[in-house]
């Protein structure tokens, strides 16, 4: 391990997480909180990321690079969007300055898709496939969320992705809709399930029918009484799938993806897009990549010379 | 108008509709309220109903004929599903008794469709087909609402019908998901909004592209300020030809449907109807045809006599 160097931070809506890293990249210390965006906003940001700072014994003048919510509108400094397509190491280099008594700050920008018929934003997760570009990555990374994201990379650069409601659409309709009574209880979903399997399938096959899959759902609690657990893993499955024939149709064709994702949805999408017969030659844990993205642009930024780990 | 021969009752998750009726099924008199099954659950059910029967002098005797949710699990008496394929006759004859010292009272059984891929349950607006299968009707027929509901009709059977979500789809959409801040303070939608078309022909023309183009509802707004009445107007109108995309998808290919609708939702659908190519040869007012569903059920049940009106 080298000494410190910069510290890089991933602050969401509802999340903080903090890291200070050496000049190669490796982690000294580590905070995470759910002091996201509503919570920072009363407190201060400044104040907010001084105290977990001062926790790791960071002093003044060390470095902060930042990505995500943080950069919104209604977050610290708002860090404008870059019209895609866009080289990453662009997005590097022009992260908007905070100021600040202590040290260096600057947040990355989004990356912003102004086609009228298409509108389309990302603030976040595009600094997760930073770590794809440095590789002068090509190709599609899928990236599982409450708002997925599926990105196309050409040679370092980000040319277009596509936003789908999936993991939003999956909450509202578990904990406010109708289906909720029948999905109450459930525990999380197998990946092997085969109720998962099929939801998947039956989207893949019949996108349009959504709305009519979905209600399914309340109709086989009421006349079959059919479990919670497989009525979730079914609504889980219809979701995914539903995404992926939505990325299909947007993107056209495609054979293999690279998967960017942790938690639980990483077992999910692998499965899921192994039934839609695409193949994923690389799997990258999304937390993993959003440091080393968020490190790769501090090193661009602070101009911090590289470092063979 | 001719004396007071039955009452029919429409009584749904959130009201309350009720009609005194002469033989021939003209309207003596009319009672409307907010007292849904909620509500009539915690007052008892009979007592809200005489109330209202009270309010309009109907005395002891008076047959009643009900319909809707008050005959599910959670209603007053559980009306058991039939399953279709079902003739609309043999629902008006197979009612449930409700035990009261007033009177003889019925509530109309919903339909089940036990298809283990498909399932899929009608409680109420089964009663609105009623009014169409009297004149031995077949085709299909399209009964907007929360939960929407395509009704196929043979010889005066229910043959099959498929449920969308869409009512539901847009009020948990607007009101609770990341959309809301770009919908708020919109206007009721226009049928004749470019945007309500243009979002048609978009859930017509990719309907497995749906969570994009939601997600493209706030991009829009956030990259190009988009006001809310245009993207309100979209977002119905991705929704509503979602739902015709997915009942093309489940019922074939199709060439005319009749619409039973009330209030703007009817000139939507229209609009949406005539945007994907479909006829409307005929359309019907939704509360007309679930009392007039209600009255032809009360004249086979109670054994009435056929009055020409």
């Amino acid at each position: 391990m080298g000494a410190l160097s910069h510290v890089v931070v991933d602050w969401g809506t509802s999340s903080f997480r903090l890291w200070a890293l050496d000049r190669a990249g490796h982690v000294l210390g580590e905070r995470r909180s759910a002091q996201g965006l509503a919570a920072s906003g009363v407190e201060g940001f400044e104040t907010v990321l001084e105290s977990h700072l001062g926790a790791l014994g960071v002093g003044d003048g060390v470095p902060v690079m930042m990505c995500g919510m943080v950069g919104s509108r209604s977050g610290w400094v708002e860090a404008a969007y870059l019209d895609a397509p866009v080289r990453l190491d662009e997005l590097a280099a022009r992260g908007t300055h905070v100021p600040s008594a202590h040290r260096l700050i600057r947040i990355l920008p989004g990356i912003a898709q102004r086609d009228p018929a298409h509108p389309d934003v990302i603030r976040g997760e595009e600094t997760q496939v930073l770590a794809l570009a440095r590789r002068g990555h090509s190709g599609l990374a899928c990236l599982p969320g409450t708002h997925s994201k599926w990105v196309e990379l050409r040679d370092g650069a980000v040319e277009q992705f596509v936003t789908f409601m999936t993991g939003e659409l999956f909450q509202l309709l578990r904990e406010r809709s109708v289906l909720a009574p029948a999905l109450q209880g459930a525990t999380p979903v197998d990946p092997a399930a085969p109720d998962f399997a099929a939801g998947v399938a039956e989207a893949l096959a019949a996108p349009a029918s959504i709305g009519n899959a979905l209600f399914a759902l309340r109709a086989g609690w009421l006349l079959a009484d059919r479990p919670a657990d497989a009525a979730l893993a079914r609504l889980s499955g219809l979701l995914i799938g539903l995404e992926i024939a939505g990325a299909r149709a947007r993107l056209g064709a495609m054979a293999a993806v690279t998967l960017i994702a942790s938690g639980p949805s990483a077992a999910l999408y692998r499965q899921a897009l192994a039934i839609a017969g695409l193949a994923v030659p690389d799997e990258l844990d999304a937390e993993d990549c959003v440091r080393r993205g968020l490190h790769e642009a501090a090193r661009i930024a602070f101009r911090l010379e590289r470092v063979t780990p």
